[in-house]
């Protein structure tokens, strides 16, 4: 693979490189790597230039990356204002929304302002919405702080809240007029949140890229440490296979579902325990264990598959058990999980490593044994 | 006209016609005259057979005519559920849009669910935005039940909720799956609302269709006693225009804006009062004749009009004239209108009866000039 080789040799030092993201309201670029926060103002020139910008973030964010970010909106020369959240999955209501777009309005946005969503997937979702719904749709630019926004919400369009009945009922497809991943922002990130991003970064190998997936294995801890090349190849091989899967299905009706690996139980977890205690991330970690078990039980996914994957979130320090939470809150929330298909609950599994597959015949009874078994495990 | 007469002559009792409307997202009918709300279950049958029907409505509407459309609802065989609103403005806010969406998720609701709006414009703006955000969007059908939802807001795919700072600032373009109108519907409507219905019919025809105009000037008595051929032919003739201005221009950049014509000052009563003191319809009419004297004022439009339109305005119960409003809020909330473009606000004038253009390079002293005269002027 000379051409691979090449690159990894031009790119040592992790230096900001784009992929287009296709989408049916138009390209857009996702601009990956170090420093590359300085690029905002050259995505904000020309012949559509905003009329004002607004700021949507989290405190924790702000208190860290606030005034870089600032420094790069100055120098764009458009007016901006700016609304902190509170951090954590808790912002990420109805109310929370309102309020970004009562203070949007009294900032003066009007038809041709442009959002920013500088923060985690949190502040990603609810600023995406947010745009989508300000006079009926405006502009915004992602640009996740954290590694797990980087590789998982910031890419695709689909942005939203949480409702009391679940995890992101109510939102919007709305693609983003660009995606900034500055991988200097990600130095802050408290460890804890730093291992969640893998969770997704290895569900993202483990449905499509055997070859990503082994050499996570193999790099773990160099990845672990931090390298910024590697880090940046990883990132950016991620968003590639993200942006394949949006591009061939935009709305959801089929493939990009696959991306939901280990995400049913999941949203249960999440729903069940009120979010919050487990990150969205770990939550996926154990559903992805779930998962592979599940499809190995019913002879869909090839053997050892679910210890591969156990044991490489373990050694990324994410959980692999569930323990402490009550079966029956687990099992109505999955209940009113979207992702359900006329024959019931929608699952993704691994037919092996690299390689998803969808399916919506589960007998409810075969799930629900597989998952009492499973808590009960620990 | 031969066509036109036959057609007089066919639909003597004002019976069901469709009016096919152009969308970016596919075609879909209004089905207009007298006991339409029976092809309800007809619009459902199919390939694209829904999981679920949600009913929204409010409480006035439903006691009138909630068993006459439970009727149809239980003719599809398809389960249903459904949400009562408070009746009025009041209840167009992103809490109760949330509320239906729970509502919706707690009855069972997935992705092939359709909601059902069935009210005035309230019921159907917000029904419409709960459709478009439920799971990032389910289909809806708009059943409006007031002559002001069938001529204006139930074609188009503008949907939303008012926030404090203004109307309609929060909001999705949503197409429906179809649209009926029964006439039927409209018997119980309370006389004032019926005649804030005439003020957006008197609108269209103002900015689009002289002959309308003339029509309705002609036939005033038989239209105000609600002739049902005469209604039928006015509610359709609107729909056409409304379906034709739509399609040239579904996101509002241009032509579509001319349906403002009346609003600008409209949405600055409406703010400033609070909602709900003046009906948009009259609010609307009060905006109409403003927005002629305006144009008269700065020679845009042809001299006369503004008396004729007040005229014809007052003919059918319509206010025409501001009091008791402070100058200094209105100022304020009209300085938030989404409307604008880089020169400021946007302004719909009439040219001459039945021709429209848009005008945002009005300097703001001289519309606030005017605005005084014509605030002092009772």
């Amino acid at each position: 693979m000379p051409s691979g080789k090449r690159k990894k040799v031009k790119n040592r030092r992790g230096e900001p490189r784009t992929v287009r993201v296709r989408s049916t309201g138009g390209n857009y670029p996702a601009v990956i790597g170090r420093g590359s926060l300085s690029q905002l103002p050259l995505l904000l020139k020309g012949k559509r230039r905003p009329s004002r910008l607004h700021l949507v973030s989290d405190r924790n964010v702000l208190r860290h990356h606030g005034e870089a970010i600032r420094k790069q909106l100055r120098r764009t020369g458009i007016p901006f204002s700016e609304t902190a959240l509170d951090p954590g999955e808790g912002s990420k209501t109805m109310e929370q929304m309102q309020r970004i777009l009562r203070s949007a309005v009294r900032s003066g946005c009007d038809r041709n302002s442009c959002m920013i969503a500088f923060g985690g997937g949190v502040v990603g979702d609810i600023t995406g919405y947010a745009a989508a719904s300000l006079l009926r749709g405006v502009e915004f630019i992602q640009v996740p702080a954290s590694l797990l926004a980087m590789v998982d919400a910031s890419v695709g369009g689909k942005t939203g809240v949480n409702i009391p009945e679940g995890k992101n009922l109510a939102g919007a497809f709305h693609q983003p007029r660009a995606v900034i991943m500055d991988l200097d922002l990600l130095g802050t990130l408290p460890a804890r949140q730093a291992r969640a991003g893998w969770a997704e970064i290895i569900k993202t190998a483990a449905i499509r890229d055997l070859r990503l997936l082994s050499l996570i294995e193999r790099e773990r801890e160099a990845l672990l440490a931090g390298s910024p090349p590697l880090l940046a190849k990883v990132v950016e091989r991620c968003v590639r296979i993200k942006a394949e899967v949006v591009e061939e299905d935009e709305r959801e009706s089929g493939l990009r579902m696959i991306l939901n690996f280990g995400h049913t139980l999941a949203h249960g977890i999440e729903a069940a325990q009120g979010y919050g205690q487990l990150l969205h991330g770990e939550a996926v970690a154990v559903g992805m264990v779930f998962a592979a078990r599940l499809g190995e039980g019913l002879g869909i996914t090839r053997e050892a598959t679910a210890d591969r994957l156990e044991a490489l979130l373990a050694a990324f320090g994410l959980p692999v058990h569930l323990s402490k939470l009550s079966c029956s809150r687990i099992l109505t929330a999955m209940g009113r999980d979207k992702k359900r298909g006329p024959r019931g609950l929608r699952w993704v599994f691994l037919s092996r490593p690299g390689e998803a597959l969808i399916c919506d015949d589960v007998k409810p009874a075969a799930w629900q044994a597989e998952l009492k078994k499973f808590i009960q495990e620990k």
